[in-house]
């Protein structure tokens, strides 16, 4: 198709497009002539792919660069999950915890092996450490509640990368689901929150 | 103490503070002498909490206010979770939305009973329409455990807020909670994600 037919498929603008094109987030499409591509269902997928990844996730032109660029190279799992975890992450310094807060979050995830600088367990121990700092504490039953729902969460993510057939789709598989998964968690946690309240006290939140 | 000390015990600057002080984040200190007031342990965890919400939440100081209002006038809990899950999260327009990205969801979470409008529904909607726009899909076996690990935080989120004496501090562990609580899963599930991988593949991510 041409590119106005790309545009009508997904909804993004001609400039947009070429915008893609020219930072080397869409591969450029067939030449057919001088002046003209032709494009096909991969380029509207990979448009829909980086729309997710801005809209839904928030991510910036360079980060969607970086992730994808890691689902072309058909880099191995290992590094398309690193790529897309530290640039959905946000880096947090060992140096600005204090050794409290490592200490619960060790505690909670004894079991997983964690290397000391795994982003999430530094990520948590901030998380927690902010918590105790508003003069409040996270509970450890809290905390166990929310590593064992993460990692319910995680062995989903790995069974859904596990059903995709070739490299690319699963690299693919990893990046949407890494940066979708945080938005449609945070979403069902919403409505759960809701739900259980109804559950708990027959209105949404009403005990007082 | 002074509100220098206050800096000094909470690393907020002065310049910092003043200006929580002038928008309203932070309530008035106690008048000691004509151009000087005193601040209390109360202002030391308000300005951890402002710190908490912006930092780690990426509050705007407008959304801030807005919570730190709902804490402030002592509202109703259920008020407190509609405020503080309104300002954390973006409102999807139903309209933008398709009805199979409805349908599935609602396939999902049938025993929750949702409002039509819950945003938490709309916003998982969105997702999984954004999921298949990419050529992917998400499972229902994906989603499924997904709303299950939703459920588990919910009921611990409620228990926490429960375990919490006074009005205030429980809207303070609801606002809080609701901020934090998304970032703590997120970084819970990279640090899980990769001690499932480990489990699964014997190395993260690895198997390709």
């Amino acid at each position: 198709m041409k590119i106005s037919a790309l545009s009508e498929h997904t909804g993004a603008s001609v400039p947009t497009i070429k915008y893609y094109l020219r930072e080397g987030l869409l591969p450029a499409g067939e030449r057919s002539a001088p002046n003209q591509a032709t494009y096909g269902e991969a380029h509207v997928r990979r448009i829909h792919l980086i729309r997710a990844l801005t809209d839904v996730g928030g991510l910036s032109v360079a980060d969607v660069k970086r992730v994808t660029e890691a689902i072309d190279k058909e880099l191995p799992l290992s590094h398309a999950f690193e790529i897309a975890q530290s640039t959905v992450s946000e880096q947090v310094d060992p140096d600005s915890l204090d050794e409290d807060a490592l200490a619960t979050v060790d505690g909670v995830i004894a079991d997983w092996a964690c290397a000391s600088d795994d982003s999430g367990r530094l990520a948590a121990a901030r998380v927690v450490m902010n918590f105790r700092h508003t003069g409040q504490g996270a509970s450890s039953s809290w905390l166990d509640a929310y590593a064992q729902a993460a990692l319910v969460v995680a062995e989903a993510d790995l069974d859904l990368v596990e059903t995709r057939r070739d490299l690319e789709t699963r690299a693919e598989t990893v990046v949407v689901g890494t940066v979708l998964g945080d938005a449609l968690f945070a979403a069902l946690r919403r409505s759960a929150q809701a739900a259980a309240s109804v559950r708990r006290y027959g209105y949404p939140g009403r005990q007082q």
